[in-house]
């Protein structure tokens, strides 16, 4: 008998799995696992006691709301023991997981690795589908807003958001009490795109972290300017408030997608 | 009483009607009208007889099958006496004719104009989601196709079917006999792109005119070349047999949109 045991392969006991993980929001009443409800934290888990034969306690990059998307949310848990190896893993976990739910992929981190702690950066996107024509395809993933929005003008309130500041009137009002509310917004990007075919307006939005509600109260916030019913300067007011209601309505849920989340280097065995 | 009646708008007797229309093929069983089932044809006539209470035939650029999509079908309609303003019946018909279904213009025609015999151009774009991972939000929109396609090798196959030829091969047999099966592709075109985050190929078609299940089986054939099955001039000796069963498989419905139908300047009033 040896005295020491190697761990054979990166996949052994001591390291952390990140998942990258795609969803549509129709299929899921959101992120956060609830009893009785189907959501992406409880399929995943489920998907990963039948695979890896234990109870597995998972944690995401963004508790993302009920019926909003997701292409690259990121969601860690502990590895154990002699788990199966990765290319199995991700098959298991897409054949198990149900409908709407993709592992895009998997990647080996060290210890005690937190998709929620350990991001340094997250990015999201809202699509609006403006104009008198209808979306069809884009229907599922984009805000309808009907008439014109000016892209200058909420580029220009978009400037007065950048930096960090306390974003405590663009998140829901209860789940500020008693926290932090400062955040470092990093970008704001108002792009034309063609997705599928039909025209968008993308408000690209990159920060460290995000309350609860906030991308999609930037992007109701946005929307009134550019639809010409605020100034642009009136964002600055909005956000020098301290308070819910001097900020625009929240844009609906359907339009936002968790689009990608950066970890530091380190954290990748 | 005066001597004459002159028409009093554009939209009075006399023109016809082109109706730019997007559509789900995953909401119809196909274009055509069939008694019992759910068609674009028939929803659309439902939905005129409603907003004009006539009768209205309509005649689609292209018949396409269930389960295929489209962005820029037109269907055209002979116009009558004080129809609807435009505006109104677009409106009318966006109300009417249900989910998966989107009128996305309407244009005023010369009389007899025929969205099927006057058109000289029609673009088909066929996705593919090309790889391991599993495509989430192109699902509905993109055959999945594992492992890997050699682009280069599809185009070189492509530049075969540029051209007039007999395209017997890559049409349904039975729809072959007795009828003319000389068509002309203009653009075969094999592009990367990124569409909702989401990597895919898209095969461009453009011709004057298609036979039935010509672009499917023209993907189908494509997808044999790059995925290292045949060689691209097989594909020349495809085309010369003319017999479908030299070509290869039909492309599933749900890659295919049915994207733009051009028509000479002058049909337009």
């Amino acid at each position: 008998m040896s005295g020491r045991v190697e761990p054979t392969s990166r996949k052994a006991a001591g390291g952390s799995i990140g998942l990258t993980v795609a969803y549509d929001g129709r299929s899921f009443a959101g992120f956060a696992r609830q009893p009785g409800l189907r959501t992406v934290q409880g399929a995943l888990e489920d998907a990963l006691r039948t695979a890896l034969r234990r109870e597995v306690e998972t944690t995401g990059a963004g508790r993302t709301d009920a019926g909003v998307h997701a292409l690259g949310q990121v969601v860690s848990f502990e590895a154990a023991g002699p788990d199966l190896p990765e290319g199995t893993l991700v098959r298991s976990l897409n054949a198990l997981s149900g409908d709407g739910i993709v592992v895009r992929g998997l990647r080996h981190a060290r210890p005690g690795f937190s998709a929620r702690f350990d991001a340094i950066s997250r990015e999201y996107r809202y699509r609006l589908a403006v104009g008198d024509i209808a979306p069809l395809f884009l229907a599922p993933f984009a805000w309808r807003v009907r008439g014109h929005l000016d892209g200058d003008a909420m580029r220009a309130a978009a400037l007065h958001l950048i930096g960090e500041h306390d974003f405590r009137s663009f998140c829901v009002a209860e789940s500020a009490d008693g926290h932090r509310t400062f955040r470092r917004v990093e970008t704001v990007e108002v792009l034309e795109e063609e997705q599928l075919g039909e025209e968008c307006t993308v408000v690209r939005v990159v920060g460290n972290a995000f309350l609860h509600s906030m991308v999609r109260t930037i992007v109701g916030t946005l929307v009134e300017v550019g639809a010409g019913r605020r100034d642009p300067v009136w964002v600055a007011d909005a956000l020098a408030a301290c308070d819910r209601s001097a900020a625009g309505p929240t844009a609906p849920a359907h339009g936002l997608t968790l689009w990608s989340v950066e970890y530091p280097d380190e954290v990748w065995l």
